[in-house]
């Protein structure tokens, strides 16, 4: 079975067996346990990391103690805090792994490295974080749009597996929901 | 002068002026009057803009029939609808000048044989992308995390001058807030 980072690279750029193997090895593979936090707020972020099983969130502890999440990563997305990534810096977020799950992390230097000897996986990244950034942009056309009932039956309509998957209080934190209004939602529906 | 789209690639990879001349042919120029619509709701999106001088928003008509910021672009900004422009589908959003303004405009094959011929220019959108995408995060971050008072707060101290250029209703529907909801702010911040 081809890894999956060799599957979705392949979606989008041209890339041999024989050179992936050779990025394969620009990464460090790690397996998670359910809960296992691999990103701590005010650290430094110096990874970016692919699921290649599994799932993550990124979430940040607001001001009433509440975990907020605000990125899901499931089997073939990115998941990290971008903006710190990009300029090496403190982050404001936790990511944790949500199921047990397999992930790839490559640091900052060897992402550089990893694109000048392999300039298709930098374009495959543009292609990627262009999508990911059209995505950020009609979730929040959803959010000012939709009553929060509606994001919930949209959001459930759109990625039923996802909804059945995860914990339904990080889907109502995802979606700026508190998890009692969800319930609420829920209970309406089946009354 | 050099041209704004030069300086700002020479920000993150390396472009030789005669380079330039060559990149900048494989873009349109056009100069926009105050209100001028560039991208319609309901049309094929198939173009990505620099503003090179100016300011331009991207809106959707919600259901009662009112604008809907979700996105501006000022100097040096990319704008159009990423995901409906990656995938060339039509578009949910309007593209409007808020401002007299000039911008540069790439349809998407030509964007293909741009970076075909100059892979450093896909490089910096890589770049760009990354950056926007952490942004995007992290203005729902502010969303979800603050009241609607406090995101104001925030946003005019963090981007001042932008605050004090662009029509307040603009500002008021881009931060999910009514028009209404921030003139009692402001008016309650003067008494």
């Amino acid at each position: 079975m081809p890894h999956p980072l060799y599957l979705h690279l392949s979606k989008y750029v041209v890339v041999s067996e024989s050179e992936f193997s050779d990025i394969l090895n620009f990464f460090e593979k790690r397996k998670l346990s359910k809960k296992e936090i691999i990103m701590q707020a005010g650290t430094k972020c110096n990874s970016n990391y692919f699921v290649a099983q599994g799932c993550l969130h990124m979430y940040l502890v607001n001001e009433n103690g509440n975990e907020q999440t605000v990125q899901f990563g499931i089997e073939n997305w990115w998941i990290t805090d971008f903006m710190a990534f990009q300029h090496q810096k403190t982050t404001d977020y936790f990511i944790q792994a949500v199921e047990n799950s397999e992930i790839l992390c490559i640091d900052s230097k060897k992402q550089e490295e990893l694109f000048k000897k392999f300039p298709q996986v930098e374009s495959y990244f543009r292609i990627i974080y262009q999508t990911a950034y059209g995505a950020a942009i009609n979730r929040l056309k959803y959010i000012f749009t939709y009553s929060k009932e509606v994001i919930y039956y949209k959001f459930r309509e759109q990625f039923p597996d996802f909804v059945a998957r995860v914990p339904q209080y990080l889907v109502a934190t995802y979606l700026g929901l508190t998890p009692e209004y969800l319930s609420q939602i829920k209970h309406k529906q089946q009354s």
